[in-house]
Order: C-alpha cells, then sequence, then structure tokens
C-alpha cells in the first residue's frame, strides 16, 4: 500500500462541533485511524473570514478530498457554502486557467437526520436527495474534480425533542466511519 | 389599492454589497419606490452572527416576502443560507408546531453572471438552473409557504476581467427593477 495520507484532506463544514454528536463522533474515530488529515472549518472560522490562500493552498497538496458534512436542508451547511463560494474562485477553480483542482477525487460523507425514505414525493423532503445535492456538487463538477463516491447516513438525529436518540447515532457512527475506512483503503490499493 | 407596503419585507443575501453593482443598484433602485421595506443581511449581520428571534419576529408580521440574491454556485450565497440554517427552525418554520410561516408569499429576486443558455447539459452549469434551486426553495416550501414568481436576470457580470461591463448591468437592474415592481402592482391589485 502506498503511503499517501499526508495527501489525504477531510473538510469539516459542521458549524459547531462542540454542539455537534454525529459529526464530532465521526471526526474522533477518524482521527485514530491516521487516514485523513482533518481539517475543521468551524475551529478554524469562527468569524466566517476564510483564508482563501490558505485554503487554495492545501487543496492544491492535497490528491483526495473527503468533504464531511451535516445535511442542513439537504446540502451543506452555510460555512461549507463560504468556504466553496471564496475558495472556488475564476482562474484557480474554473476558467481559461482554473485547473488548479482537476482530476483530484473527492468523496462526500454526510450525515442526515431524516429518514432515507422522506426523501420522495408526497413526505416531508419531497424529492429525492441526489435533485438536492446538484446545486452541492456544481463547484465541484465546475473544477473538474471526480467525485469517486458518497457515503451517507441518514436518521442521525440526537435531539430528543425531535424524536433522537444519542445512543443510536454513535452506533451509526461508527457504522459510518467504517463505510469510509473500507472505501477509502479501497482507494489507496496499489494499482 | 390596499396599503400593504408595511407587510411586504425584502431580504437582501449579497454578502457585501459595498462591493456589489447589481445587487445594489436594484436595491437603491428599490428603495425610491417604497414598495418595500429592505433588510440587508450584510449590514446587520457582517459577521454572521444571526439574530434568530429578531429575524422570526419580521417573518411573522410580513405577509410579502422578497428574497434578493446574487447566484453563487448556482444557489444562494453563504449568508442567505445561514439565515435560513438559523431562522427556519423546527416548531417555527416546520414540525408538529412549526406553521408560523404558513402561507405567506415569496418572491425570489435573482441576479446571474451567467448566460442563461450556459445553464443546459454540454455547457458550463450542466443542467437547468430549476434543477440547482431545489435545495434552495426547500426550506420555503417546507415551512408550506407560497413561491409566487421568480423574478431573474441573466448576464448580469460587472467584472472586466471575467468579460463583463458595467454599463449593461445597470441597464439591466432596471429593466430588473421594473419587472419586480410590475409584479408587485400586480400583487397588490384589490381583490
Amino acid at each position: 500500500m502506498k503511503d499517501i495520507n499526508s495527501k489525504v484532506l477531510l473538510i469539516s463544514g459542521h458549524p459547531d462541533l462542540s454542539r455537534s454528536v454525529a459529526n464530532s463522533e465521526i471526526l474522533k474515530r477518524l482521527d485514530t485511524t491516521s487516514l485523513f488529515k482533518i481539517h475543521k472549518l468551524d475551529e478554524i472560522y469562527p468569524n466566517y473570514r476564510i483564508n482563501v490562500q490558505a485554503e487554495q493552498a492545501l487543496l492544491t497538496q492535497a490528491d483526495i478530498i473527503v468533504l464531511q458534512f451535516p445535511l442542513y436542508w439537504s446540502t451543506y451547511p452555510a460555512l461549507m457554502k463560504l468556504w466553496f463560494d471564496e475558495v472556488f474562485t475564476y482562474n484557480f477553480a474554473f476558467g481559461p486557467e482554473g485547473d488548479k483542482l482537476k482530476h483530484k477525487k473527492v468523496i462526500l460523507s454526510i450525515t442526515c437526520g431524516a429518514t432515507e425514505s422522506s426523501y420522495q414525493a408526497g413526505e416531508f423532503n419531497f424529492l429525492p436527495l441526489e435533485q438536492y445535492l446538484q446545486a452541492a456538487v456544481h463547484p465541484i463538477k465546475a473544477a473538474q474534480m471526480e467525485i469517486v463516491d458518497t457515503v451517507i447516513t441518514f436518521e442521525m438525529n440526537s435531539t430528543v425533542d425531535e424524536g433522537g436518540n444519542q445512543n443510536t447515532v454513535m452506533q451509526l457512527a461508527q457504522q459510518h466511519v467504517e463505510r469510509l475506512t473500507s472505501l477509502f483503503n479501497q482507494l489507496n490499493q496499489p494499482t
């Protein structure tokens, strides 16, 4: 197996991991695997002032980028939207000289409070999740990056008032990490 | 004509109107019509710390809500996403007691730098814009609000380096305001 750990970057888009159950558990477990360099946007940018050059440099150095986020209104939270708005600039991610991210691999790693079956006509979320994710993946596709897979876990709801259960979320987080690790190990096989 | 001006609220989602051409021109022209109470998120929340109770109170008082924003990656900017993430809460906008916005009317007022024809397969934006907007309108639909119309102007690109022209944008902004005003006057007819 090649050692490509230094070129694998996980971007966490949760806006406040100190108040998170699912995402903080996933990141804690991933951190022990040393498979990913973990970059937490909420710790670095609590005031939503993105250092664009630093973020672009980090991306440029990575081969595989894992985007870890909870679904907020069926797409990433505002903090990760801001990261895309500011970092995926003309002549960096797109435009005549905008090939700096071309061919880099992307894994979407998503937690969702709702049930999978709620994403259909007649249910609370109206549409299949893939339809909502079109805007989320737009900058990724425009940058000519390759989305290799999406690891998503539904029903990760820890809010008791909204019918959630923290123990269930912890178990789902463990399974989520196992799926992500397994996917990553497949990608990391020598070719 | 009924006087419902006090119940019409325009939310501006541009993250920095001091650096905007199209959106600042549209808001300047709309302000002279006195048709809308204009609420600029970037002026009130430069540090992205939304006052949820104040925003919910404003929305509760309004009958018609105009959402004014530039397309950033084919949906609203992060600042407006944050506004939805934080303001459209459980038991306010959705959930068993979440009917506080039910039946309120929404107008989407959108500026877009790209051409309309770029929104199709094989072109830079890949898909029709309506497909990207599904996530943007998700909270609005979940809150049982009624989207009465979308006023959108394409090719509002004032960045010379990206092929834009500021004079053209100013003209398009005027036309955009005329379309919005005309739509609003139709809605405002006595029934």
